[in-house]
C-alpha cells in the first residue's frame, strides 16, 4: 500500500531506515557532516519514496524569514548564465529578495567531461549543496549550463526549488525553459515567408535536447508548408564553429537557398566555409543563427538570429520560487512547465528570393 | 600633530565622531541598520583620517575562520567577470576555502549611466557591502568590469580587501590589473615584425585607463623602432563595433597597412568598414585585436588577438587575499599592483609584407 504524504512522520522514515529521528532531522537540515554519505542518500532517497514532507521545519524556516534566494549555477562561466542570474536577481529586488550565488564550476573543474558522466555533477553538487543550506535559504533556484535532465539531485530536501535551464527527471520542481519547438518552427516559417523552400540545417549534437526540439518544430513547420523533410538536409555536429565549418561544406552543392544554423557559433562556421568557397553570404545564400551571442551582430553580414529569452526565464523563475516561498502549495503555476519563445532579431543576412 | 595608527583606540574614534564605543563598534561590524547613514559616513571617514585598524575584530574574525571569501563584483553579466570569477574560484578551491558571490548588477540597474555617475556605484554599494559581512567573511575581493578608479569606497571597514581589475584610488588594497602598457607595446612590437611601419589605432574611449596605457605602450615601441607617431591614425571612439567601423572608414585612405584595435569589437567593426570598400582583412590590410573574445575565432578571417589574463587575475587575487587572511600584514607582496601581461593569439588577419 502506497503511503500518502501527509500521513509520513520523521518517526516513519527514521524507522525505515534504521537511524534516529535526530539523524533524518540532521540530514534534512544539511547538518549531515557527522552522517555518512551512503545513510544520507539512504535517508534522502527514503524521504523521496515515502513521499515525507518536513512542513514543519519548512515552516520553521520560513518563520525566520531571511528573505534570502540561492541561485545553484552549473557555471557561471557558461555565456547563458549570467543573463539568467540577471533575470533572477532583477525579479528577487522589486520583491524585496536577496541572492546568494554558488557557482558549481562544472566546465572550470571537469572540461566538458561532465556533460557525459553524471557522477562529477553529483560529487559536485553534494559538496554545493549543504554549504548553501548552511546559509538559512528560503528557497533554491538551479540554473542549467544548457536544458538537459538532472537525475534526482535534490531528493528529500526540505526547501524549495525551482529549475532554470534544466530539467529534473523526477518533474517535483517548477521548470522555466526555453520553448525550442517553436523556436525551430519560428525559423523555418519566416525563411518561408522570404521565399525559401529548399533548407539546409546546421544543427547541434543529435542527442541534445535543444538539437531534438527544434527539429520537430522544422518538421511541424514544413509539415504545414508541405515542404518534404529531406533528413539528408540535416547535418548533426557540434555547437561549435568547427561543426558549422564542417557542416555548410557537408551542404555544398545540394542546391540550398537557405541554411538554419542552430548556434550562432554554428553559422560563424558556415560564413568562413562559404567565404572560402567564394560564395557571399546574405547575398549568394541566406543564413539564419541562434542565440542572438554577441558574435552575430559582429560577423559581416550581420546575422539574423533568434534571441535566448535567458532574462525572462530569470525572471519567471524567481517569480515562482517566490510564490513558493510565499504561498506554500496554492497556485497550480507552481508546478509549471513553462517553455519560453525566442524572438527573431532581423539584421542581412536573409535576403527574399 | 598626525596620530599614528597604533596609538588609535576605538575610544578616540567614538570621541572624534561624538558617538559612543558601540556605535564606532557597530559600524565596523557591518550591523550598521541602527544608525543613519550619516553618522556611519562620519565613523568610517573618521576612522580612515585617523587610521584606526580594528585589529582586535579583525583578530575575532578571524578566529572564527569560516574560511569563506567573499567576491563583489560589479556586474556578472560584463565577458570579463565570469573567468575572473573562475579563478578566484580555483585558487580557494585549492586552499580549502569557499566563496560567496554578491553581484551588483551595475549595468543591469543603471545601464552605462554608472560609468559617468560615481554616486550610482556607491549607492549599490552601500547596499552590497552590509549584507556581505553579514555573512561572515574573511576577506572580500573586489572584482571591476573594467579597469577603473575606485574612489574610498571601503574606507573603515575591517575587513581584508584585495581589488582584481578596478583600482582603488587610496591604493590600501592589494591589485590585480591588465598590463596594457605591455599589451600596447607588444602588439607593435609583433606588427613591425611582420614588416608594418605604418599602423593605424582604432581605440576605446580617449579617457580609459585601458586606452591611455595601451597609447603609452604603442608610442614606447615605436619610439625604439624609430617609427613616428602619428596621433591623426589613432581614432578614439567607442569600445563596440560601431566604434570600429566608423574609426575604419576614418583611416580608409590613409595608407596604412595594419591596423590595431583595442578590442575583438572594435575589429568586427573595421572588417565590416572594409569589406564594404571591398578591402579583404588579412589579404589587403592587417587587422589585430585586443581581447580574445569569442568573436575573434568566429570573423572570417579569425582574428589575431591577445587573450586577456582574467583567469589569472583571478587566481592571483585570491592567492593574495588568502595571504592577507592566514598572514596579516607579512609579505610586501600583500600590497602588490600587479599588472598580469596579455597573451597573444596568432590567427589569420595578419600577414607579413
Amino acid at each position: 500500500m502506497e503511503q500518502k504524504a501527509g500521513n509520513v512522520t520523521i518517526r516513519d522514515v527514521a524507522k525505515a531506515c534504521g537511524v534516529s529521528i535526530s539523524t533524518v532531522s540532521n540530514v534534512l537540515n544539511g547538518k549531515s557532516n557527522k552522517v555518512s554519505d551512503e545513510i544520507a542518500d539512504k535517508i534522502r532517497a527514503e524521504v523521496t519514496r515515502m513521499g515525507y514532507r518536513p512542513s514543519s521545519l519548512a515552516r520553521n524556516l520560513r518563520a525566520t524569514s531571511t528573505k534570502t534566494i540561492g541561485v545553484l549555477a552549473e557555471d557561471l562561466i557558461e555565456f547563458s548564465t549570467p543573463p539568467i542570474v540577471e533575470g533572477i536577481m532583477k525579479s528577487c529586488e522589486e520583491k524585496g529578495y536577496n541572492v546568494v550565488i554558488e557557482n558549481m564550476r562544472l566546465f572550470g573543474r571537469w572540461q566538458r567531461e561532465w556533460l557525459a558522466d553524471e557522477t562529477l555533477i553529483n560529487k559536485t553538487l553534494k559538496e554545493a549543496l549543504p554549504k548553501m543550506e548552511a546559509l538559512n535559504l528560503e528557497g533554491l533556484i538551479y540554473v542549467g549550463s544548457h536544458e538537459h535532465l538532472v537525475h534526482n539531485l535534490f531528493s528529500g530536501r526540505g526547501l524549495p526549488i525551482v529549475m532554470a535551464y534544466a530539467v529534473a527527471v523526477d518533474k517535483q520542481y517548477p521548470t522555466f525553459r526555453l520553448d525550442d519547438i517553436t523556436g525551430g518552427y519560428d525559423v523555418i516559417k519566416y525563411l518561408v515567408s522570404k521565399g525559401h523552400r529548399k533548407i539546409g540545417v546546421l544543427a547541434g549534437e543529435y542527442d541534445n535536447t535543444h538539437t531534438i526540439n527544434r527539429v520537430l518544430g522544422i518538421q511541424k513547420a514544413m509539415l504545414e508548408e508541405k515542404i518534404l523533410f529531406d533528413p539528408e538536409l540535416v547535418i548533426y555536429g557540434s555547437w561549435f564553429k568547427n561543426g558549422g565549418y564542417a557542416g555548410m561544406k557537408a551542404l555544398l552543392g545540394k542546391d540550398i537557398t537557405a541554411v538554419f544554423c542552430m548556434s550562432d557559433l554554428i553559422a560563424s562556421g558556415a560564413y568562413a566555409a562559404l567565404y572560402e568557397n567564394g560564395i557571399v553570404p546574405g547575398r549568394d545564400i541566406s543564413v539564419i543563427g541562434y542565440d542572438n551571442q554577441e558574435i552575430s551582430s559582429g560577423l559581416t553580414p550581420e546575422l539574423t538570429t533568434m534571441a535566448l529569452p535567458l532574462p525572462e526565464i530569470g525572471f519567471q523563475a524567481a517569480k515562482a520560487i517566490i510564490n513558493l516561498i510565499e504561498k506554500p502549495g496554492s497556485a497550480s503555476t507552481d508546478m509549471a512547465d513553462a517553455r519560453i519563445p525566442s524572438v527573431l532579431i532581423e539584421r542581412n543576412s536573409v535576403r527574399s528570393i
